[in-house]
């Protein structure tokens, strides 16, 4: 059993009011609590010493981190976040100036969209340093993008390079909170999903809430710097495509739109954010399953993404 | 430095809009969204195995209890809960059954208030269980209680019987949510608090918040039937009254009144929730600082609440 199989197991049957317009299997839960034109965004995002971050990174970056991974689900619906409570689980022995230091990112991180954080608490984990943020948001009803509604034929676009986010990226990336909002305003994607398991398996996710395919142009995928390094310093290291399609953390927007805005969308993007790459990486298919293209034809891709763990 | 000076430490200056009513130290944080008449209530609380139960105790005990704790913080604000996020954080080895029991327990300790559970995540911690909730509520504005708004003279009153909790009621109680609606509908309260630190401590949080002392009848005390008990078995237990004072994990109501309707509230209370015992147990004063009388007289009560950890 891993991960995944776990929480279907876990989010069978769950009680759930009218209020509940969308629950388990989503970026954020989205709830209508009889705001005129808004729905609610509900969200929780967890990182773990050890897992998420090492003891030996700087206590601001694994605060903006925890914090900026659940903007970035807030992100991908398209939303604006608002409130945070920040769950501290303290090792035995700690430092408080090393807590200090981890409030600080957590500020850093929620300050350019006005987060206010309204509380928490502090417990123990004798062990290691656990925070969990739990976060609100706001999303007009007209522009909530869930990761259901892809259709063949879509476009598939990802913002951002991938791979290679664990040399750095993982502590220190701006959450895609303006783009997604732009795009929702300017281009509403029919789907979208952030990327946090790494790109085939957040696809996976996406075609499964949509009920399509999709097939990759190998040659498209935005493949990062330090990605391609990696393999010069580190015979071990991944093929800078593979880990452009399996490392985690990436934190860009992966969506669809239909094919025919697909033009306008990259002249219009390079306008407003000059900055930032967005490239069509494929399309969506009828056919159920993921397909990569490369110079050597069409093959079934059965790479998956990052889970915590499998049990057999 | 202690966990409250760490928490005072932590949340100087921190971010935050218009929109919330209440930050930091109350048992919710209350938002003002745009709701005609009411206020969200938005909490989070974690148990942590080895900490707040142990690896021996029924799973679905250790879920109820987890939702039970966040209940009764929505209880003390009088308010109403709605929706609950889950964060499982799972050791290397579990096993799915224990999971699945404690997700049972989840889902049990909500259904009496229609708790939706619209998600969560899982993640590694890799030495113990570690569950943490989010959850939101609502509360009417004109209802909402907090832990300022005590006055001198006020009664004080508290529900059920205190002390002993970790004989088996820490994992089997039912939070006071119908209890605290029916006294903010009736009789409300200027100030109420859960509690979870033993009576000594939560009420200094209420004083503190309220500004103001108190005087503790030591006679008038509610002991529980486990704290009276448990010396007569284990020769190193509090005495009786100690454990009623400084146990953790009561989850009955802390409440303040105005002592003229004390009466009336008494013979309402007794109609409408026969089996459950309301008492008072002393009075608001002006002086700060917690007395406590007896049939010596009155001294000075120097006894603290539970704390997590307290760091030299």
């Amino acid at each position: 059993m891993d991960e995944f199989e776990l929480i279907n197991l876990l989010t069978r049957d769950l009680p759930q009011t009218d209020s509940v317009k969308v629950g388990p299997g989503d970026d954020c839960a989205v709830l209508d609590l009889g705001l005129e034109d808004r729905y609610l965004l509900f969200k929780t995002d967890a990182v773990v010493e050890g897992v998420h971050f090492t003891a030996e990174d700087p206590p601001e970056q694994i605060g903006y981190k925890a914090m900026a991974r659940c903007l970035s689900d807030v992100a991908a619906m398209a939303g604006h976040p608002t409130h945070a409570l920040i769950t501290l689980a303290l090792p035995q022995e700690f430092d408080p100036a090393r807590i200090e230091g981890v409030y600080q990112g957590l500020k850093i991180a929620g300050a350019p969209w006005q987060v206010s954080i309204v509380g928490g608490e502090t417990t123990t984990n004798p062990d290691r340093l656990l925070l969990s943020i739990a976060l609100l948001g706001t999303v007009l009803k007209s522009q909530c993008v869930r990761r259901a509604g892809a259709r063949s034929g879509d476009a598939l676009f990802v913002t951002g390079e991938l791979g290679g986010s664990r040399t750095g990226k993982h502590l220190d990336f701006r959450p895609r909170l303006d783009e997604a909002r732009w795009l929702a305003e300017n281009f509403p994607p029919h789907a979208m999903i952030d990327l946090s398991d790494g790109l085939a398996g957040d696809l996976r996710h996406l075609l499964k809430a949509s009920a399509c395919g999709a097939e990759l142009h190998a040659r498209s995928i935005p493949i990062s710097r330090a990605a391609r390094l990696l393999p010069r310093t580190d015979a071990s290291a991944k093929p800078p495509l593979l880990a452009a399609l399996s490392d985690g953390e990436d934190f860009e927007l992966l969506f669809t739109l239909a094919r025919t805005k697909a033009v306008a969308l990259l002249d219009a993007w390079k306008k407003r954010f000059p900055e930032i790459r967005l490239t069509c990486i494929g399309k969506i298919t009828d056919t159920p399953g993921l397909i990569l293209r490369d110079k050597d034809g069409a093959r079934p891709l059965t790479l998956h993404g990052y889970t915590h763990f499998k049990k057999s």
